[in-house]
């Protein structure tokens, strides 16, 4: 039996690398024949890790984490018949079964057979499941006919692996962002959230045919990396009202379509830049977004909060000033990605140069030990994804 | 020059019938070359009226009220092309120039010509545009061309006036919280609210073939409305939570797909059934609506509430657990009903007997002195519709 | 083990039941521990078969018959997960994998792993993957938990087995017809052909909100059967051109979308009506359909037909007005129907009595040796669709 | 009164320059007064131009050509209230009035009322409703409130008006192609011909995000201009498959989707490149598309082409292998682009430099003198896109 390693959650602030189990074709009790074992070829630390890090969540000491994984199959479990030892593959972070209803529909984001408590799974996430997480060595992934993207050509996929170790996540996800906000070309969009998922919007919005994305937040050097790639950017801590900020780039103080990269743990604009305000984001793109808009909400919002600032928010609640939204006709699209709606198409995209995923979020990849600094790094708000490359795979 | 006469609204809780000007084709010095003079066949009394009658809104004293309009033609201006003078017509509610980007789009309810301060305007409403309303014997019609659904045949018609005239606001307001909310058929769907809109949605959900149709209200009368035509009913005063409710009619404690049509006057559920409680039906149709469920929202939520129940509510402020709905992926529809988007098929539906829209939501006809007591009787949670006739055409 | 027996196709004109093998898990040497040995409840008799056993296809001696299956599960493969014994399911005609592109995009229809030959394959069915055909009284269904839709009562099911028994192929089929054509609440609709098809496609019609189905053929009782529940008719052998048969009903010369329910095997319209003439329903339907209408195929068309009239229909190449067609901006919707984006809404529109689906396509229950007669009365003309109960399982 | 010249068809092979009259606003007794008069700042020469000129078409002596225009208002009608004088506007080629059922639709292509022989008209073309056409100095524009696109900025249009002036026919036009077919992010699609259409098609599939674009023809230049944009490319004279030829390029024999942009006057591939045969395209589209694909059909097919090849196809009947597409759960769309539909977008695509699509298509500016040698110079295969500049007007 194999060694393994892993990044364990030790308590609010900490991680640290441990030696894990090697892992099984199973789930506890619950058998997993349609399962296949993983070397994991590269792992991404996510902004959602940060949440359980941050000690604002109910995550348990000693949960593995990790979700964005890509590997290489070195052992298929007896149910499976299309993937096969040797194939290097993406793994979507929503864990699906591929059978019950909502797979069926098409919204793996919300599998009702992989979690118990609730529909939707991943790895390595609190209250998702219980799935070991893939900031490791080896990981095992359930249905893996369903859920895995195989890629066509392994020295191919390698060359451009640091793009392709976006598929398992964030750039469907900035993409789903963009979809149901209704980017397509000619769109003017603004893009809230200049973190690795906004980036990764910001993209998919220009590989939409999107006419102007424009990108908000707080941090000059995330800002300096979305105009790195052609976005025009606007500093949230500034006084101007966001809306002025977009009339001087476009010449109207609205935009066609908007998204909601940050989420719950969102901060005030302007003077109260400081401040956690965790309805800022959605109330500040209604206020933005032309009337007949869409917009789209990636970024999570969470049913309970326990590091909240106040007693509503605890409990998931948040002051949104709905009848804005209402009087200008929006619509607003929530939830995980479905990464498998979308992550085939996304993978042509790399492979024929149409998009450069990997330098607009700028990833940087690190062995799995430098992954405890890596988490102390973006914590700090870095401009950077960090890609963990637990073999020393990953050719320079 | 003819005589006309028109439901005023005079303060809080007072409405009048007041002699008025006989419409001109202009609105102050806009001229209205492109409209024409009805003859008022029918107008309807609207939940949304009730919300200027109590006081809700900053509606100006001696503002003309009506914006569900039936009528003939009897005067086109000169620039008016296929609209002719003898038509009976339906108007829908949201007043559109059919020139701008939103009208071409086929957003009429966002209409950027029509009233200054924002997009979307409506006859005789508080903050839309200014242009007057029809609870009145004669009323003008803007951009005729392109507003007007004439009837194919009157004498048709007139024997179905008491269906026909429910296409100009809440046929095709229900109809679109239905359709936003991806109701089809097999679908089980929540209606919340049993006023007109509210039984006008579960109809539209019959005419789109859902199986099952549960309907909540507190009003023992509208409840029973509801099941008169096939619904399933819960009343909101019960302690059973909704959930339990619906579990005990389909067996699963959850919808397919739910439909808000109360809006921001909501009261409590259970033993807060008293208490104005503005976003207890948002968040309650988060808590019934399965996981990947659409949401309709034809209900009214404004951008500031004088009469409201706390500060952030007066400001249009509610607080939601988005959160609930951001986990099981919901997504949210809002904004007034582009009427023209449906009137057609809604009313070819009506003239070969599809739907018996009238009957669903109890139409009654009075005269328009009788108006007065109709806005006390509807205020009062009548089981009714009420439909003026201000000139006494309406066959028994 | 089990004795079976089964429909087998013979010669042209020709069926008979005979003895055959128990099901096995597997097709050949492929092992199908994903799959599920069914008793079959019922199982009917379709149009398509017909095209076989009139000797128009390639079909070999023997082939055993019967894509239209619904059964209890009697044993489940080891990789089977969540279909378990004793549960009364519905087969979707179309046999797909749930693990390729195609399955994952809800293109069920034309499934890549189950036909070496081509996307796409059926039980019992020529050059459609091998896989063996259920009119008989066991059969096995591979991917059990991907493919099958297990009724929530079996006792309520029974009751209801008559219509539930039509979803594994025509309810969908005809419904999926009228979908792609774009029918929807107060459409006008012309079906070509009643036959079961059409006659399911009717009846969906009225589900999805139709204001008026008319149905044109050239047998008499078939028209009657569509009269029966509510449509408009029109008997083809008549020399009134079709536009003006429209006309007469609905007082325009067009309608808003159709659908071809007859594929290949179509004859001319009024004096031609004895003579087959392939194209004939495509042309004519785009002669109706009125301008931005959709057309949906359902009907049949094949890539090879040796009993065709003349040699370009023999390679399945037919003269077609496409020219109209591009007039009048119409689209086109052709093939398989993928009987799992619909069957589990459909199967509660018939569990809640939104629709009665038996009694309009007219279900005759028959025995397993009555088959051979069933097959000769279809053939005939019959306006009944054959349901074999091989177990006698079905009450009365 | 100004004089006005127009390039007008004389007979098969010849068109002339003439003196013609000066646009009212009104067509015979049609009075316009929802028009404006047009000083043309450029128009182009179309494909479907050289139709009638090649004598394809019962286009009488005398009319005068051309419905891609793009103009300065110089007189407005009195029902005109949002386009004022001063104006620089595009044109899209279908007329329509905005207040028929289809243009409510947002059908453009298919207006009710602005031809009585049929749905849908133009300038300038045989049959389309007689409207004078626009290869000339001045022209007018009917419902201008309507049916005109305003560019924002007057200056920063004329810069890039050479890009902007194709947004009034082909632009729109390929990009509908694309758009019907489902070209997306990551598509690899196949167009059949490297004419303007064809290669604004190409352009916009680059917009839309398509990971390759396949490009068809016979002609070595306007290949060579497919390729200078990025695209593959096949020379169908070649004896080699398309399908072989499309694996040599991306592995498989098949794309996503395919968009026809030739029409009825397609020729044979490989060795019948030389004849007229005029179902090619379809049927080769048909044969690459992989299954669930859909197909796009800008290209033109005619109700009857007096010039063809055969007695059927006189008629407009083609022999078309639909079975193959029914085989592969094809999708066809047909008919003119609503241009109204896309040129907004586009036009920010085209501002905001997301776009060449001027150098795309090899935009060459000429004199209205010399577009009789642009007619001779376009019906030899020229790779160029003609534009007049009949006021000269547009800068070097």
């Amino acid at each position: 039996m194999c060694k393994n390693h892993g990044v364990a959650y030790v308590k609010p602030g900490k991680v640290e690398v441990r030696e894990i189990d090697y892992p099984k074709l199973a789930l506890g009790d619950r058998k997993c024949h349609h399962g296949v074992i993983l070397k994991i070829v590269s792992t991404n630390i996510c902004g959602s890790d940060q949440h359980m890090v941050r000690g604002r969540t109910t995550a348990p000491e000693g949960l593995i984490l990790g979700h964005e994984i890509t590997g290489l199959v070195i052992e298929a479990g007896r149910d499976v018949e299309f993937i096969k030892e040797g194939d290097l593959v993406s793994v979507p972070f929503n864990i699906a079964c591929g059978r019950c209803r909502n797979c069926k529909e098409g919204k793996t984001g919300i599998c009702l057979n992989v979690n118990p408590a609730r529909p939707g799974a991943a790895y390595g996430y609190v209250d998702m499941g219980g799935w070991v997480g893939g900031q490791s060595e080896y990981v095992m992934v359930p249905y893996a006919d369903f859920n895995l993207l195989k890629f066509p050509d392994k020295d191919q996929a390698m060359e451009k692996i640091r793009d392709l170790t976006l598929l398992s996540d964030i750039f469907p996800t900035g993409y789903h962002g963009a979809v149901t906000a209704g980017v397509g070309p000619g769109s003017i969009v603004y893009v809230a959230g200049a973190g690795p998922v906004g980036l990764a919007c910001a993209a998919s919005c220009h590989l939409l045919g999107a006419a102007v994305v424009i990108v908000g937040d707080m941090i000059p050097e995330r800002l300096a990396q979305a105009r790195s790639f052609g976005c025009e950017t606007i500093d949230l801590r500034n006084k101007t009202p966001l809306a002025d900020a977009i009339a001087e780039i476009v010449g109207v103080p609205e935009v066609d379509c908007a998204v909601d990269c940050v989420g719950f743990e969102a901060r005030g604009h302007g003077a109260d830049a400081d401040k956690e305000a965790p309805a800022t984001v959605l109330n500040s793109v209604m206020d933005v977004t032309r009337a007949g808009g869409g917009i789209g909400i990636p970024g999570l919002y969470v049913t309970g909060d326990p590091g909240a600032v106040d007693e509503a928010a605890k409990k998931g609640s948040l002051s949104i000033r709905l009848g804005l939204g209402w009087a200008k006709s929006h619509s607003f699209h929530t939830g995980q990605c479905p990464v498998m709606r979308y992550h085939r198409q996304l993978m042509n995209a790399i492979l024929y140069d149409k998009v450069q995923i990997a330098k607009a979020v700028n990833v940087q990849i690190i062995s799995l030990k430098e992954s405890v600094q890596g988490y102390k790094d973006f914590d700090g708000g870095a401009a950077k994804k960090f890609v963990i490359d637990p073999h020393g795979l990953i050719p320079n």
